[in-house]
């Protein structure tokens, strides 16, 4: 391609409100553009990378069997309906009404018309296993939209479904579905981790998600350095230190803490532990239709924060909850903040959540009393509260904190989620209601595992991996042209020959080429080449061509080798032969 | 691909309620299926041909230096407001509010947002002309969906748009647009006629489509049987027959013609050449807020139909034609049906079209008298109308008038619109407020053209010119596999080891290659591969491989020659590099 036809408006200073590197650097190098908040479109050079990117997926999904279709975006309500998502998927839904006035939804993701497809056509266990993906779009109706490509409302994803008659099947391609995400990040050169998206520890797994490590990632990790776990922070468990903790059983006893509100003032006035003090945190929950349900009291340890999604997860789908406020607990609940304890309620209006940072046998703690500027001292679950509780693990791991399998101090990294694997089991073949004969002629409801990557994101995720002050540094993979000539004068007629020339020759040996055969001065040429990122720079000026010469940059690390012109495709062979 | 691992559902019988061949066939082959009405999904089969397809689109628009680039399907309503498409598209578009009560639409097309991206980047025209393009979904929301992938409610789009600064550089990128759409059409194999989408005659035109001619098509096209014309029935314009018709100059006189309300009844009863009687059409005109604003009189030559397609052109985008009902005519306007004349009324809530079929300086028609059973005779539209009247060509042109160039007589063929190139000029640009500066320092609003072609229309209008009474023909530019083999028993292992040795050889000599492996009986395997219509069948039988044969089918005609083993790579080699 000659740079002076081509379509890359590249911008010299970062564009206002732009935080990210990557939405910095696809900005400048002409690769999108913002239509509209949440929505953007690739230029040539962004559509060229989003292109090799996808078919290093493509090759990988094919690789292992899966077996490429396309589904319509707009999809009739009923097949929410079936799966219950209509509901439950709430503003994220972009909705509306045809012509006829049937109610529709752009699709989030296919489970339903993949399963619905498999229910009219699989009847028999011969038919199965089987894997099917697509590459389209996606449509998330986001309140709000960020980050350039990483969060938007429109995005393309490569979402794969497969369908087995055993958990052994499953469980044998959700591994190659994992090795194939692996498989693909290495290709395009992504540092990322597998961890847990699950409750449970390791290896019993049903859930993981793909995380490209970057400190301009939105998702916390939480990683054993000896790699024994990995986990989203939300998801995440680990061991509590309990060193040096010491309960001593005690009779219930009131005491005066005036003024006292936060577990550091009353442990610090009181002189006791704070893992010996208990707090409670207040919800409300509300259903589908946004009815009040209940009152959700959690119980936890002084020392330890909660986590809400964790919460959320212990709650069914159609359940969603809301952090009370000051007047909720003041005025309707006429609870003293600060002060208020596990035994406050005990009708069916109310919910107790224990958290298992608490030791419900053994643990004698200070909690609020429910009187205004008093705790009690020695409260036991298991003694002194009537109302029933359920014990759940809703705690925030925090860095330090002990790995569950060697109890190592565990950290906590920044990543970018790219994939997620998941084993949705019979949840969407039950809904659809399709069973399926098996070896001994019993019907059975198929298991489904449901797999996505985020096609726009990994381009994304890329950048903020390889870039330096300069620009992007693209891969063999991913970049959008093999090479970038740059013919340092439009004077000197032997640099533009030899430029066309060598453009006409890397071409006829199956290169990707981009000449800039612009008239701009040559530093701005070498900025906008260190910008865009192309791996290999071929710098054609008059000193070097005198003895028939010229220099070769690699974008990488800057180095430069003068080489003669007739060694000029061997070179560029050997460079992409080897890695970088 | 191995059959017995291949998601291909073919179905043996006819669904119900289809009637095309193409629809029929892509379902039975297992290349689609719908999922509710206007949408289908591509099972593999169907997508191996869609990306094969969209390739050669690719590849012809690569060759004439068009860009590929990829626009958001949602839209916000502001880019449709300026271009005034938010109105003049009705219910076309699909709407919806999201999450933060934006109006926003799904595009049909995307003029609006080629335009907005070239008038933030483009202000010389230095960096002009450009030929910007996408494949990628398009919305509309029909009434009525029908047919298979020939018309639906999501469907894949290659548009294209280009930006000039003059009127040669818009022909010259129009004419290169037509000849790459020519190159795709032949190399699909799709016999096709470029037609006129214009009230204009060729050469000047400013719109063309590109048909497939079929007898499923929905498009009428009127052909000059010496290639001088070619044109939408839509849009046609012909040379009416007027031989041994003549006006006689006569004064007006009041006829009786008792029940007679036909044209026939009337020219019959007076014994006049139809020709020489004049008929009313009436019409009334709305505009986009459905607000009635006028009666749309017409007067036509008696026998001669209107075209209403003609007529609403001429009126602007914001008015819409709805033909009166009778007792619009009888009860509002309280004019007898079947005696109307063109003299009805004068005033201003009135619009008279007169069609080009009437000659209003030398005419003497026979018209109606605007009195029941009463017709006025010599009536002459200079002489005998108050009111005023534009001239208009709004017939429907019929089989059997002639070229409006050699005078030959037009023929109608039935085909299929897959591809439209047009003209926009300065819409968009003056819409968009968009200008560039030209080589004399002047602001100008580039030139604007559009180029669509409609991928999955393709594939159907493929299918409807190359299918027999067993299945789809694919052609080597088509086929979703370039061979099957056909092992004829499961029985025989040197069948079976044979079978597949041959799938692995060819497919590391780079074909693609579909192995029936599965344990139906021969005759199930035959009709499922004439069904499917890959190209060449190689049959594996027990009886040839005695002598180290098999034998190869071609789809398209059934020839069948025997071939050694050995043979069979350059053998398919041979076919590959042969047409067909």
């Amino acid at each position: 391609m000659r740079l002076s036809q081509y379509f890359l408006p590249t911008l010299k200073e970062k564009p206002k409100d732009v935080v990210l590197k990557s939405h910095e650097y696809m900005l400048r190098a002409g690769m999108i553009r913002m239509v509209s908040a949440g929505f953007y479109n690739y230029l040539p050079l962004g559509y060229r990378v989003l292109k090799k990117v996808q078919k290093v997926v493509e090759e990988e999904m094919d690789k292992i069997g899966a077996q490429e279709a396309l589904f319509p975006s707009l999809t009739v309500k009923h097949f929410f309906e079936v799966s219950g998502r209509w509901e439950t998927y709430r503003d994220g839904l972009y909705r509306l009404k045809d012509a006829t006035g049937v109610d529709m939804a752009l699709a989030p993701t296919h489970e339903e018309l993949f399963t619905d497809l498999l229910a009219s056509f699989v009847s028999s266990y011969k038919q199965l296993p089987l894997v099917l993906y697509q590459i389209s779009p996606k449509f998330r109706n986001e309140i709000r939209a960020k980050s350039g490509l990483m969060r938007t409302r429109e995005f393309r994803m490569k979402d794969a479904y497969s369908f087995h008659m055993s958990k052994e099947s499953l469980d044998e391609i959700y591994l190659k579905m994992k090795e194939a995400y692996g498989a693909i990040l290495n290709r395009l050169g992504l540092q990322h981790l597998a961890v847990s998206a699950d409750n449970g520890a390791m290896g019993g797994a049903g859930s993981e998600e793909f995380v490209v490590f970057s400190e301009a990632g939105d998702d916390s990790i939480v990683v054993c350095p000896k790699g024994h776990y990995g986990a989203n922070l939300e998801k995440a468990s680990s061991i509590l230190d309990e060193n040096e903790m010491k309960h001593v059983k005690s009779n219930l006893e009131e005491v005066s803490t005036p003024n006292m509100k936060t577990i550091k003032e009353v442990s610090d006035f009181l002189k006791i532990d704070s893992r010996l003090c208990g707090k409670i945190r207040i919800y409300k929950s509300f259903d589908l239709s946004r009815r009040f349900q209940k009152w959700v009291f959690v119980f936890l340890r002084g020392d330890v924060e909660i986590n809400e999604v964790k919460l959320g997860n212990f709650f069914s789908e159609e359940i969603h909850l809301v952090l009370a406020e000051s007047s909720d607990v003041e005025e309707t609940l006429k609870l003293p903040l600060g002060s208020i304890g596990p035994h406050a309620f005990v009708d069916e209006e109310f919910d107790l959540i224990v958290d298992e940072s608490i030791d419900d046998e053994n643990g004698y703690y200070v909690v609020g009393s429910n009187k205004k500027d008093y705790h009690l001292k020695g409260f036991n679950l298991k003694r002194d509260l009537k109302s029933k509780y359920r014990k759940v693990d809703v705690r925030l791991v925090k860095e330090g904190d002990a790995c569950i399998v060697c109890g190592e101090k565990l950290a906590i990294r920044k990543g970018i989620e790219v994939g997620h694997v998941f084993k949705l089991g019979k949840k969407y073949s039950e809904a659809f209601n399709w069973s399926v004969v098996d070896e001994n002629g019993l019907l059975k409801h198929p298991l489904m595992g449901c797999y996505g990557i985020g096609i726009d994101r990994l381009i994304a995720a890329f950048i903020e991996q390889h870039h330096d002050e300069k620009g992007i540094i693209w891969g063999k993979e991913t970049t959008p042209f093999d090479v970038i000539i740059l013919p340092l004068s439009e004077k000197d007629e032997s640099v533009v020959k030899v430029g066309q020339m060598l453009y006409q020759q890397l071409q006829r040996n199956g290169y990707s080429v981009l000449l800039d055969d612009t008239d701009h001065r040559a530093g701005f040429k070498f900025n906008n080449a260190e910008l865009i990122g192309v791996p290999l720079q071929i710098i054609v000026g008059s000193k070097y061509l005198a003895e028939e010469k010229v220099e070769v940059k690699m974008r990488q690390n800057g180095a430069t080798e003068i080489i003669s012109l007739n060694n000029i495709p061997s070179f560029i062979e050997k460079m992409y032969q080897s890695s970088f």
